[in-house]
């Protein structure tokens, strides 16, 4: 059987009790180590904690090897364990659907993912649209498709969590040519880089989907013992200074409920000057969705 | 201190380890038990697997009287559980709130919730919009703000959570006269009784938001060991046999994945037929989308 184990968001104790018994007694213990980073555990000490080796999977072995990960799982006890919740990342899928053509059962132990555990913030979890990731830019790429869909979030007044960019097992260009195993050291986006990338985009395109004031929260370090939540405007989180990794930025709805806003201030530097940027956001959008919505009908 | 401390979805062991190491050094355990509940576990199971004698915490409690449950957490250790993960809802919130007031320190240990592991049944969650609640229809009583929700869900392609409506704690008419503090039976909905619900809305408000051949899914008592996931049109799930509680249920989004597909259609009783539906669906609602946005325009 296959078991996927979400280990939640920090410590190796976020992982559930059922979650570590299974473990316990399974055959191969696989570690998916490229989509998140447990915060506050390196591999070591998850190793101690569960009294079990780890196989650590990147990319390249789940995507093209699921069949090694999943060798002998119609008898035998094997746990595949994610960061986070086991379905949050389309590759699981995969590794599942592959489980199912080679006749493997499998069972699925949940844990909190940034998806759900964002709530901590104060803003609550039905107000949020679709959640989009961010890239990491280059001189040449700047894929901005979601650009669009926090537009889509914005004109029906919702919140969008913006997933930032994780890299890791990079190899430069000039170790790829020469064929050389050596990889870069592994990159997280912060909260300075996700909203000025942001701002980039909005410069670009021009279609007033937020502004430097439009009103944001920077959540740094979710669940762990030095999260810290920032709320301000995208243009002060631009020049955040969000330190260590994991981080996620989002991009308030411009129909922020009261109830969000009284949680909220109390991670503003100054409470008045955030619920004004949330007011001004608010009229402001309104005015600029407007506008658009005539453009389009020109369109048509 | 305040320990919100989220239950996740199912057994006594879907606590964190550090959920439940913290539960031991609580003075007082308190368990929110209006909400949700935890399928696999009872009461007494709980008291039993932690150790230590919980108080029941009805909605009434936390509303009216979270002084009490605050009481001394200015020095003491006070846990407060929920079935999920703590932010999942509201008064949670008021209650964290009125802590700082009270200047009373607070963290959260984070769990799984329907909000994240609903990415079982094999949609990305980045495919959903916001989530809608469903509440039990009375004969004078039918609210269907989650019909305008699902529209505009469906209007950009995401699949839509519905929330399926939990009574606890109910008086009958006669017994609220008569000051009796005798309670109804609880009541949980159904699928059947959801997609019914959404299908009368449907034939009322007649705006073609979606119709009986809308491909929808099913999700019965979510991380249990008697988890049910079906895949079917919302008028095939009218007449389903859902069983025990607890259910969600999930409207498709006329824009699916093929790798959606895929996992979803394990879950359908005629794959090629459920697949023919998900086409169908997203042509006539984009049809259907067009006659409508002319229609918006004229009221202009």
């Amino acid at each position: 059987m296959l078991h996927l184990i979400g280990l939640g968001l920090s410590h190796e104790t976020d992982i559930t009790v059922r979650g570590l018994e299974t473990i316990k007694k399974c055959k191969r213990v696989y570690l998916e180590a490229y989509t998140s980073i447990l915060m506050a555990a390196e591999k070591e000490t998850l190793e101690k904690f569960y009294g079990k080796e780890l196989i650590l999977a990147d990319r390249e072995m789940v995507e093209q090897a699921s069949d090694d990960i999943l060798a002998g799982a119609q008898e035998d006890d094997i746990a595949f364990l994610v960061v986070g919740d086991p379905f949050g990342a389309t590759t699981h899928t995969d590794l599942v659907i592959r489980a199912r053509e080679l006749g493997i059962k499998y069972q699925t132990i949940h844990n909190a993912s940034v998806m759900n555990a964002v709530g901590a913030c104060g803003l609550q979890l039905y107000n949020f649209g679709q959640t989009v990731s961010l890239v990491f830019f280059t001189d040449s790429w700047k894929p901005d498709s979601f650009y669009d869909k926090i537009h889509e979030n914005r004109k029906i007044g919702l919140h969008t969590l913006v997933l930032l960019d994780i890299k890791v097992k990079e190899q430069s260009i000039e170790n790829i040519m020469r064929g050389r195993n050596v990889f870069e050291p592994p990159r997280y986006m912060s909260i300075e880089q996700a909203a000025s990338q942001l701002l980039e985009i909005e410069e670009s395109r021009d279609e007033k989907v937020y502004c430097s004031d439009t009103p944001a929260i920077a959540v740094s370090r979710l669940g762990s013992p030095r999260q810290c939540i920032k709320a301000g405007s995208l243009g002060e989180l631009a020049e955040y200074e969000s330190g260590e990794p994991l981080h996620s930025l989002i991009v308030l709805g411009n129909n922020v409920h009261d109830l969000e806003i009284d949680f909220l201030v109390e991670f503003a530097d100054d409470p008045e000057a955030f619920k004004a940027l949330i007011t001004k956001d608010a009229e402001n959008f309104k005015k600029e969705v407007k506008i658009m919505s005539y453009s389009d009908d020109d369109d048509e």
